[in-house]
């Protein structure tokens, strides 16, 4: 089994992938991709993937059979294991725990050649939908404390299948990198009784000058400091502090997503990219500190030994620019 | 002028770069690099570089021509710029400053086809030396907080340049993941009066299973909870806050550093790699709680949208494995 290992300095948790061990040679020898070849997420294909946890399909249309137009199910080389128990126990002075979470592929489309920036609005609905349905399921289970959704789109973001798909981890730990944001965003709290990023929205949109987009509900982006040229975020305009349905819909969501993705597609050339969805840990769900939203980042430039070593990073276009570029997108 | 501006979430400082900003378009056409071509770092082109800052030559040559076996410049295109005032400032909450900092480079032999793993050992000492004699002129200017050394080796590994190369930048603040290594390991001192790199040292040397590689002074380690396959630190085995050389010498260094290079050329079959020096902070040089060491990670996996969201890293190969192999390798 996985193990989950902390580093004592840093404090940063890793997935130690034991029995998937890659020897030097894995590496010289990089693993031959199916471009254009064998698609697993194509209809007709179901069986060679683990069987569906859900599917938006037909009710006339079977489980783990075509007819789907969104399908989910368990990533078949995961990361953690859902079946076992936490087993926390130390080496020395060092901690780890088994690599107990949940590890699932949501693929939002059928059609091999599409993208969520290229779908109906409907798909991208539906996607969002099943985001929620599988955050909602996943809270029941009191091992974990996190699910992080994510996607990788595109062999430079480090998809390693074509098909468009998004990806979601289950883990028994918050992760680093969000428990920073609610620690500070609790602390700014603490300090002036307002929401951080309502305080960054507030003024962003009083400032234009880094607003991407936006619709009644949700403003597009780009951050003050972003550490990666056209980085963009998503977020609610009114406080939400959890990922969710507001008014039981996800069509204005859907709406600024996919606005947002095509003119990322319209100015970088349908560049990869990745996004990870930022939500409150499961065990603070609704608060009055932390807002969710989604970043989305190209995957324009190279993360070399600076960035790498120390956190601090070197962005050639400053994000006044990158909104004004991706305002001026002919969509 | 670049700017340094900080997220007011995650306090993770951005160098963005005013000036150079990079439209959409320079990012669809990659520019070209002259692999096999020019190169500025070859004896004879020294009149296409910044001037000199120092170097190793015979004291009959000039500087700026032939001769040299090693040779320190400012960066061509710098990501900051040493003449200026800091002009801290705000813009409505944000935090930032102008880009004052130095960026050098180290061209550590007049080889175009050596590397550090290849050149003679002198001259591994030789750069050593370099990174030494620049950290102690640079912490003269009471502008900077850190200097940052670090060298991006191979394409992928973010190196623009084929020749070998070190890069070194000043900053006003301290980075981001060094200043949490430092209070960390301040914590661990006020709770333990011990350093925590001399207690992970003492904890591994006893094990063995994670040491790569020892010699008298220093010891080659895979971390408990590395980030990435292979991911190496060199550290000195008694407590040395800042990096030095000591008894006047940095012999022993330049062997397991070579070393270490060369176990891994030897069993990945000569990687794109990343080291990053990591030394106490100006401000509090000799100290009891902080252990300079070097960080060395291959670059053979890709930074995807999980990693990049969460801060949570995924490695497919234990460290006990990948010190065996290092320890194994033929070299």
């Amino acid at each position: 089994m996985s193990e989950l290992r902390k580093d004592i300095i840093s404090g940063r948790w890793v997935i130690i992938s034991v029995e998937r061990g890659k020897r030097p040679t894995d590496f010289i020898s990089p693993s031959q991709k199916k471009r254009g070849g064998f698609c697993p997420f194509c209809p007709g294909n179901e069986y060679t993937t683990p069987p569906e946890i859900m599917a938006f399909r037909p009710a006339d249309t079977k489980a783990n059979s075509p007819g789907w137009t969104l399908r989910a199910m368990s990533n078949k080389f995961p990361a953690l294991q859902i079946f076992g128990d936490l087993n926390k126990s130390g080496e020395g002075i060092f901690d780890k725990m088994s690599g107990i979470g949940a590890h699932e592929v949501i693929v939002e489309t059928p059609d091999h050649m599409q993208s969520l920036a290229t779908i109906p609005r409907k798909g991208v609905e539906d996607a969002l939908w099943a985001y929620y349905m599988r955050l909602t399921d996943l809270r029941k289970d009191r091992r974990f404390k996190y699910v992080l959704i994510f996607k990788n789109e595109g062999d430079a973001a480090g998809a390693s299948l074509e098909h468009s798909h998004t990806q979601l981890i289950a883990l028994p730990i918050i992760p680093k990198l969000v428990k920073e944001e609610t620690d500070s965003a609790k602390r700014y709290f603490d300090l002036k009784e307002r929401c951080i990023f309502c305080d960054v929205i507030s003024q962003e949109l009083e400032f234009k000058k880094r607003v991407i987009y936006e619709n009644a509900r949700y403003v597009a982006l780009a951050p003050f400091a972003p550490s990666a040229p056209f980085e963009t975020w998503i977020l609610p305009k009114k406080h939400e502090s959890s990922f969710y349905p507001p008014e039981n819909n996800f069509l204005e969501l859907a709406e600024i997503f996919q606005v947002t993705l095509k003119q990322i597609d319209k100015i970088l050339d349908i560049p990869p990219y990745n996004f990870v969805l930022h939500t409150s840990p499961f065990v603070d769900e609704i608060n009055d500190y932390y807002h969710w939203h989604i970043e989305l980042v190209p995957k324009l430039t190279k993360i070399a030994g600076f960035e790498w070593g120390s956190g601090f990073y070197i962005n050639p276009t400053p994000p006044e620019e990158s909104a004004r570029f991706m305002r001026e997108a002919k969509i």
